[in-house]
C-alpha cells in the first residue's frame, strides 16, 4: 500500500453512528479526524435551536435540535430532555445503523503510555465484537485480548462468553466526580492508564458515564434512555447513570454482557460543581433508594425483549419508586412514551424507508 | 537518616507470617531478602521428610516437614495434602500472626514498567489494611488509592466499605494456565502490567491462585483450607481453587471483601503441562459440577463465625458434591477434620502459651 492514498476502510464504517449531544461549535472534531472522519455522525443541539452549531468542513453528519425532535416524535418528544445532555438519547433512537459511540464535546483524544493517540473508537469497536464473562471473573481480565487467556479453574462450559452489549470508556485527566468529591478534590486528576478491560460481572451494578460509551444498538438500543433530566426536571447529571442501571438489570437478565476499562479519552474540563450539586443533589438523596431498587430488581421470564424488559421495569419503577418521589411516576411514563417512540421509528416495515429529517450534510 | 544503617521497621512485621511450601533449598529467597528479611517465615516442606532444605543464612523462620505435621496434629494430619502445596495451609493453621502471606518458590521479584523492583509483600499488606467494595463496581477501581476516588453515581452509603478479608496477587511471565491452555499456548507470557486493584463483587467466583495471597488469618484463616490433593488423592492443583471458592462463598455471606490484582510477582517456570493434565482431569470435569454448587450455595444466617459457615459448607458439600464423586465425601470430611485441628491449635486460652513445634531458627 505504500504511495496509496487510499485510507483503509475503517472497521464497522456502515453500521456505526457516533452521537454527540452538544451546545457549541463542534471544534473539538478537528482532533478526533482521523479517527471519526469516515464515520457519521449523529448531532443533537442541545438548547436554544436557532443557534447555529458549527461542524468542521469534511465531517458526515446529520443534526437535529429541539425543533426537529418536536417534529418527528411529535406529543411523544416530551420523553427527550431539553437543556441536558440526556437528549443524546434522541440520537439513538433515530439512528439506523446497529452500533452506537457516544461522545461528549469536551472529550479529546488520549494518549496511551508510549505516547501514542488512541483510538478510542477502534478500541470500543473490538469490545463490543468479542464476548463478554459475566458468570465467573477471570484474574488476566478480558480471556479474549492477544496475550491473555482464561487462568486454571476458569469452567471451560464457560469460556465461549456471551454477546456484548456495552463497552464503558474512561477518562484521563478530569475523572467523572460528582459535586461533593469535585468540591472536596478540586486539582485530583486521573493519571493511571490501566491497561484493561473487564467484564462487569452478571449481578453487579456500576456507574455508567456517558462520556465515552459504546454499545449494540441493535441489541440494547430500547433500554440506552437517558430519562428526564436538565430543563423542568428535579435532577440531572443521573442521566447516564440511570441509562446504566436499567441497562444492566436487562442486559443480565437477557445474558449479555456488559464490559469496562479501555479506551480512554482526555476529559478536557472540569464542570463547574456548585452548578453540578444543584442538579445532583436529589439524585445523591434518592439514589440511596434506587440502588437497592435496582439490586433486587427481577424481570419475569417472560420479558424476552428488550422493549417487554424495559416496559416491565418501567412498571416497577412506578409501583416502587413512585413512593420515594412523584418524579419517579413522570419517569415511568417517560420510560413507557420512549418505547413507543422507539418502535414507532424503529417498526420493521420502515426500517428502509425511513429518512432522517434534521440537518443533513 | 541520612547515614543511619538501621532499616525502618516494615509494615505489621510482628503481625504477618510469610508461608513457604516447598521441596527444594529456598535459594529463591536470596531475591526477596530485602523484602522478607525482617519477617518471620513458615516452611512446610512437602514430600520426602528425611531430606534438609537449605534456607539462605539470615531469615527467620520454622520448617515443619511431614513427621512434623504428624507429631502436631496425630490423627488429624490426615486432612493435610501430601506431595502437593496444599500442603501450605499447614503453615497457616500453626501460625499466630494476624496476616499470613502465601508464595510459591518459584516465583521471583518482578518489576513494574518504570524498572523499579516491586515490594509485592507492600503491596498485599495496602490490599489487607484498606477496604474493599463488594457490594457496587467503581469504574476507576480501587477508590482508596492515591489519585482515585469514588466516581459520579457511587451511593455515598457505600463508600466506606468492609473489611478486606484477602489480596489476591498476580503473575508476570508464566500465566497461571491449566494445562490444557499451557499444550496449547505453550509460549505465551503475560508481559501485561496492569496497574489496578479491585474488589471481587458480591457473588462473582474467581479463579483463587496460591502462588502469591495475602489474607487476614484472624478473619478469614478458617475457611483457608486447600483440600486433599496429590498422593493418594484423585486430583492436584485445584487446591488453592477449592478454597477460593469456599471462601469467597463464605466472605460474602460474612459481607467481608476480596481483592485481586496489584501486585505481580515474576513467575519463573512453568510446571510440566502432561504432568498436569494427568493432576487436573477430573477437576477439569468436576468443575462444572462444582461451579453451580458454589455459585448457588447459602449459608443460613445462624452461621456467625467462620468455622460455622465452613462447617456448614463441608455439610452441603457431602450432600449436593457427593453425589458426583465419593471423593467429595472424604473432602467433606477432612473440612470437619481441618476446622478441628485449626480450633485445637488456636484455642483461646492456647494462644499465649503455643509453642511451634517444628524446626525453629
Amino acid at each position: 500500500m505504500a504511495g496509496s492514498s487510499v485510507k483503509p476502510t475503517p472497521l464497522l464504517r456502515d453500521e456505526l453512528d457516533i452521537v454527540i449531544p452538544t451546545i457549541r461549535n463542534l471544534d473539538f472534531l478537528e482532533m478526533w479526524r482521523p479517527f471519526f472522519e469516515q464515520y457519521h455522525l449523529i448531532i443533537v443541539q442541545d438548547g436554544d435551536p436557532s443557534k447555529t452549531i458549527k461542524v468542521p468542513d469534511g465531517f458526515d453528519y446529520e443534526l437535529y435540535n429541539r425543533n426537529d425532535i418536536n417534529r418527528i416524535l411529535g406529543p411523544k418528544a416530551s420523553c427527550i430532555s431539553f437543556k441536558d445532555s440526556a437528549c443524546r438519547c434522541f440520537g439513538y433512537m433515530i439512528s439506523k445503523k446497529k452500533y452506537i459511540y457516544t461522545i461528549d464535546d469536551d472529550c479529546f483524544v488520549a494518549k496511551n503510555p508510549s505516547g501514542e493517540q488512541i483510538n478510542a473508537l477502534e478500541q470500543h469497536i473490538k469490545n463490543l465484537l468479542s464476548p463478554s464473562t459475566p458468570f465467573f471473573f477471570n484474574t488476566l481480565y478480558d480471556p479474549y485480548r492477544e496475550g491473555a487467556d482464561f487462568v486454571r479453574g476458569y469452567p471451560f462450559s464457560l469460556r465461549e462468553g456471551v454477546t456484548t452489549a456495552v463497552s464503558h470508556g474512561l477518562w484521563l485527566n478530569i475523572p467523572d466526580y460528582d459535586a461533593p468529591t469535585q468540591l472536596v478534590k478540586p486539582l485530583e486528576r486521573n493519571k493511571r492508564y490501566v491497561d484493561a478491560v473487564l467484564t462487569v460481572p452478571k449481578g453487579t451494578l456500576f456507574p455508567m458515564c456517558g462520556m465515552n460509551l459504546a454499545f449494540n444498538r441493535e441489541l440494547i438500543g430500547p433500554a440506552m434512555y437517558f430519562g428526564l433530566m436538565g430543563d423542568g426536571q428535579p435532577i440531572g447529571r443521573y442521566d447516564d447513570m440511570w441509562a446504566g442501571w436499567c441497562m444492566k438489570v436487562i442486559c443480565d437478565h437477557m445474558g449479555w454482557g456488559v464490559k469496562t476499562g479501555l479506551p480512554y479519552i482526555w476529559h478536557s474540563k472540569a464542570s463547574n460543581p456548585f452548578v453540578n450539586l444543584k442538579k445532583e443533589y436529589k439524585g445523591i438523596y434518592w439514589q440511596e433508594d434506587l440502588i437497592p431498587f435496582f439490586q433486587s430488581a427481577v424481570l419475569p421470564k417472560e420479558c424476552v425483549t428488550v422493549q417487554q424488559c424495559y416496559i416491565e421495569l418501567a412498571k416497577q419503577v412506578k409501583e416502587k419508586l413512585g413512593k420515594v418521589d412523584p418524579y419517579f411516576i413522570k419517569l415511568a411514563d417517560a420510560m413507557v412514551t420512549w418505547i413507543e417512540a422507539w418502535d414507532e421509528l424503529n417498526s420493521l416495515e420502515d426500517k428502509s424507508s425511513k429518512q432522517p429529517n434534521g440537518t443533513s450534510k
